[in-house]
């Protein structure tokens, strides 16, 4: 059995992340195939660049300060007409802009196209290599609808959708949402390894 | 004589920060002061964050990779409209959005206000704490005019004046330029150490 930490600041998500993971199993043990999720809430420096450098950066750092296998994920909102911008800097927009300004930012643009992309990132020691399991939702950003107590959900509709993520009850968003899809890649390759 | 090792990317920022610090004297040399400017490139990480705290993780990383005396620089330009963003992250939406999308992104906002700021990390050791040195130029997001082979300068009029930071000669601009007020501080601490 392999000691996997997650790392994170937000206590809600280990319970959501071991969710998803131990479908099916009992979620209080936490554990995925051969190994078991335990988490630690660490401060860890995000660097600027793309979705994947961001991830990958922030794996190594968590297993060389750990010197263990640690698992980090990222979330970035990227709107196509921005070139997938803000992306990794959304939460500092959604911060300074609120709901109301990141429409206003893209209010002159045409394309209201959007892509949610969660990225876990797995560092099984030091020295390897992280391992990236993304999972992208498309979808367009439209004025702030449903309960605004989770970040950007209320203006992200996903594509086929006529509600947003906030709109959606949970077990809808969960069978679309970006970080559903990456952590059932990560599910995948636990049992399998 | 204590050398200081600019570290910078940009092959022709030397030139300019030097011949800016050494005001009067001949700036082949490279001295003010007791110091002694030289550069080296290397690929710095830039942690997400504040415009300060960007640059103090930018000059900690430096000293220590470096094991020696470090000058390193960032430049932001932040929308007040937008609280001071993109801020540290101009370069990643001016490269993805361009002059164009830059005015786009800001067009629903009544407040063209923004700020371009130059802060110099100088860290004298890798042990200690870098001193910072920042200077601030107010002006407004205007459409491009003036040559493009600089930046964001054709979007960006100083307040007070009629013309882009693109359309002033060189002269003009350096006596009223974000980097100018940092590199004045810097000089005069060099000065006086």
């Amino acid at each position: 059995m392999t000691k996997i930490t997650f790392v994170t600041g937000n206590k809600n998500k280990l319970k959501e992340v071991v969710a998803i993971l131990s479908q099916g199993g009992p979620s209080e043990e936490s554990k995925v195939g051969n190994f078991e999720i335990v988490s630690e809430s660490i401060d860890l420096d995000e660097v600027q660049g793309t979705i994947e450098e961001v991830t990958l950066h922030k794996a190594k750092s968590a297993a060389k300060l750990l010197n263990r296998a640690v698992l980090v994920e990222d979330t970035a909102l990227g709107f196509r007409a921005m070139n997938n911008l803000p992306g990794p800097y959304i939460k500092w927009f959604l911060k300074s802009l609120g709901l109301d300004g990141l429409n206003k930012m893209l209010y002159k643009f045409d394309d209201k196209t959007a892509y949610a992309t969660c990225t876990f990132g797995l560092c099984l020691s030091p020295d390897s290599e992280p391992i990236l399991f993304q999972g992208i939702t498309e979808g367009e950003i439209v004025s702030a609808r449903g309960p605004t107590n989770f970040g950007w959900d209320p203006i992200f509709q996903p594509k086929g959708f006529d509600t947003t993520y906030a709109e959606m009850d949970g077990k809808t968003k969960n069978t679309i949402s970006h970080r559903y899809k990456a952590l059932e890649k990560l599910r995948e390759y636990l049992l399998q390894n």
